[in-house]
């Protein structure tokens, strides 16, 4: 494999943190997660510490910058609904950043970068229907068929994380009620945690001790219950060969992935008569997003 | 548009009535519906009654027979899982139907049935991600992409109305709780119906009675809803730029679309920022399915 453009500054912009890597040749260079900037003024700091990275690791500029974002984002650049990061609805992400890092910037919803990303390490299945999940603070995915991703009429396919499981269920930051990421994503872990009072635990931890502490244990179940819930729906609709966990989360998962099969064989509609979906964690992880952003420049196979 | 084949005989089972049509050239003959045989012996008869119209509208035998099956059905032309026909599930319908008309049979998804046909009615949209639904006894559905109909791993995608909108809802025929079409599907407003006391009145009646008498109007309110919030799900998903809406039920749909769309638009993520889905209802109804079975005989253009 190859980048025909060689130096490109990979970025995603996560929930809670913003991950950045530097694509020379066919090298990556992976940067320290940061907390993801909240405003105006933070959001020009980091761009300007990521490209002073790059810059000096390349000792030139970068040549382009790819850019994951988590939400809607419009053909011009621009992002046009990002639940988690509201404050950033609307703003030209493309412009800034060309202006600050001085190079040409892409942009591809974040969940599409990863998937692209892990199919890219781990090849495409036989049948071409697989779904590639990202979780982190929310929940996205990358749908594939046959023909590549499946990108929808305007570029938004993939939303799974704001499909409704619930009616009448938990507020989500979309605006709506009963979101899947409402129930399976880090965030949705985060806030249990914070109203249990266990605010200084990092979620990894909570994986890690689920069988030696009962509250983490009913919380990682519910998690698997609510994870293998949303695949059955997605298996239902689309019929898909295999499922690719990725994302922050994803690290954790490996451990309890035969209960999340488990839950999904419970919940999913005529299991004994399907073929069986394969689901497993990919290899990339929270780097997945800010990898496949740096794909949006010109990369081929060979 | 004309049949290579002459005089083939579509059969589509519903959950509750059986219909059944022949094409000759291009023309289709509808016949009327029949109540759906529930065991063998009904099944068989009800196979040679309308094998018998068929050959008798032909004066000579159907050249072929094309079956539409509400379910998971097998490459080898076997049922694999019929939530609303359990008795038959693991059947080879195909087999049956060939021992008893004597032409030889193909068999597909119900759905997948009507939204070809529906489709080739209307042509396609032009981005080609689309969404035929399937409104009879239950809701399934056919998508669409760029290159035609996704069939998914095994041939099972489009299985709709099995995605879980209430994680611990109603039972559904499927096993499972909480299913789509338990809240949105002939069958749903039925066991309504039947639990109030409205054992003798049709769903057409209630849809035109909804403004004179306040229950009815609560039960399609809900219906509505229901219906908004699983276009909404789908929407987040596959990004689609049109929903048609078919089968026996989408007769009555048409005076509530507005309803429909409204609530879709309260319920889908990031509406603001989408271009507008259409959301229509197709033209060939409860004979869609039938009508599509005759397709699996190969139609081709011109």
């Amino acid at each position: 494999m190859g980048f025909y453009v060689d130096g490109i500054l990979g970025i995603d912009f996560g929930g809670t943190s913003l991950k950045s890597c530097l694509a020379t040749g066919s090298q990556l260079k992976l940067y320290d997660a940061i907390p993801t900037p909240k405003d105006m003024a933070a959001l020009r700091k980091s761009l300007m510490e990521v490209s002073k990275l790059a810059n000096d690791d390349l000792h030139t500029s970068v040549a382009g910058v790819g850019i994951g974002l988590p939400g809607l984002v419009g053909q011009d650049g621009e992002a046009l609904f990002l639940p988690h990061l509201k404050d950033f609805s609307s703003l030209n992400f493309v412009q800034l950043v060309e202006d600050i890092v001085g190079a040409p910037a892409r942009l591809d919803n974040d969940a599409n970068c990863a998937g692209v990303a892990e199919l890219r390490e781990i090849g495409a299945c036989a049948s071409g229907y697989e779904v590639v999940i990202g979780i982190g603070t929310g929940l996205g995915a990358a749908i594939f068929g046959p023909g590549g991703i499946a990108r929808g009429f305007s570029g938004f396919s993939g939303e799974v994380g704001h499909i409704c499981i619930e009616r009448n269920g938990r507020s989500c930051e979309c605006g709506r009620r009963g979101c899947w990421e409402q129930y399976c994503s880090g965030g949705s872990i985060r806030s249990e945690l914070d109203s249990a009072g266990w605010v200084d635990i990092n979620i990894e931890e909570v994986f890690r001790e689920m069988d030696v502490n009962p509250d983490f244990k009913s919380l990682v179940e519910e998690f698997c219950f609510h994870l293998g819930l949303g695949i059955a729906n997605l298996v239902a609709i689309l019929d898909l060969e295999r499922v690719v966990l990725t994302g922050g989360l994803a690290r954790s998962l490996e451990a309890v992935l035969p209960k999340v099969r488990r839950y999904y064989l419970e919940l999913v509609e005529g299991a004994g008569a399907r073929r069986e979906t394969e689901i497993r964690v990919g290899s990339l992880f929270e780097f997945a997003g800010a990898i496949g952003a740096t794909y949006l420049w010109n990369l081929v196979d060979g």
